[in-house]
């Protein structure tokens, strides 16, 4: 685990949720959306991490469902790994069953998940950064 | 605000949760009890930033009752500022209301808190770390 790649805050209206982080200092980078997970998210960098801000563009959006179950709040966390299936391996030998055993393109890089119900509550994402060819490259 | 300087998660039994986390690669320091809070915390080291396991040592404990209510999960953000007395006057300035209107001392510095309710359901805390002279010194 190389650093905390961001922290990921559910609301229900991207743009109100903005203007109060704004408020406290946040600057975001442009809003995009990520239509395989049918949401929108706007980063905004703070230190070497970012806060991610996103928001349900559909009913059948996991996060739709998460603001119906919670309302809003911290969604998940993400932490930056340098070698995505390495990190897998290690995580199933130590008998942890990540999301997707194969890494999927996510927008930023190579991402797997975490469920909460193997880390005290907590959807812990991972990412490697880029989409290099490391298939035969595990570190 | 410079940097996230940790995550708290809040977990029912500190031990099991530290084991789970060291298997993630994760290396804790010591275990404290913090006894104005009524919990113990042990906090690992992520790049700039760490994570905190946080669990309750008495009934009272507003982390116990976190608990009951919601589970483990992560329980508040904490981001590191210069002057912490600068950034309670300004959130005042844009209508927030810090928990700590005068900050107060945890751990490792001077504190204060958002409440959820004004931060789109996540607990905020703000913290400037050591505890410098800086009554005099708004930066």
């Amino acid at each position: 685990m190389k650093k905390v790649d961001h922290i990921a805050i559910a609301v229900s209206d991207l743009e109100k949720a903005k203007k109060t982080f704004k408020k406290l200092g946040f600057s975001f980078e442009e809003t995009h959306e990520v239509s395989a997970m049918k949401v929108e998210t706007a980063f905004a960098k703070i230190g070497e991490s970012h806060i991610e801000l996103i928001t349900p563009t559909s009913k059948d959006s996991t996060v739709k469902k998460f603001l119906q179950k919670k309302g809003e709040g911290i969604h998940h966390i993400c932490f930056e790994v340098t070698n995505i299936e390495a990190s897998i391996q290690k995580m199933k030998e130590k008998g942890f069953q990540p999301i997707y055993d194969k890494p999927q393109k996510g927008a930023q890089g190579l991402v797997t998940f975490l469920h909460p119900k193997e880390t005290h509550g907590v959807l812990v994402e991972l990412i490697q950064r880029g989409f290099g060819e490391r298939e035969h490259n595990h570190e």
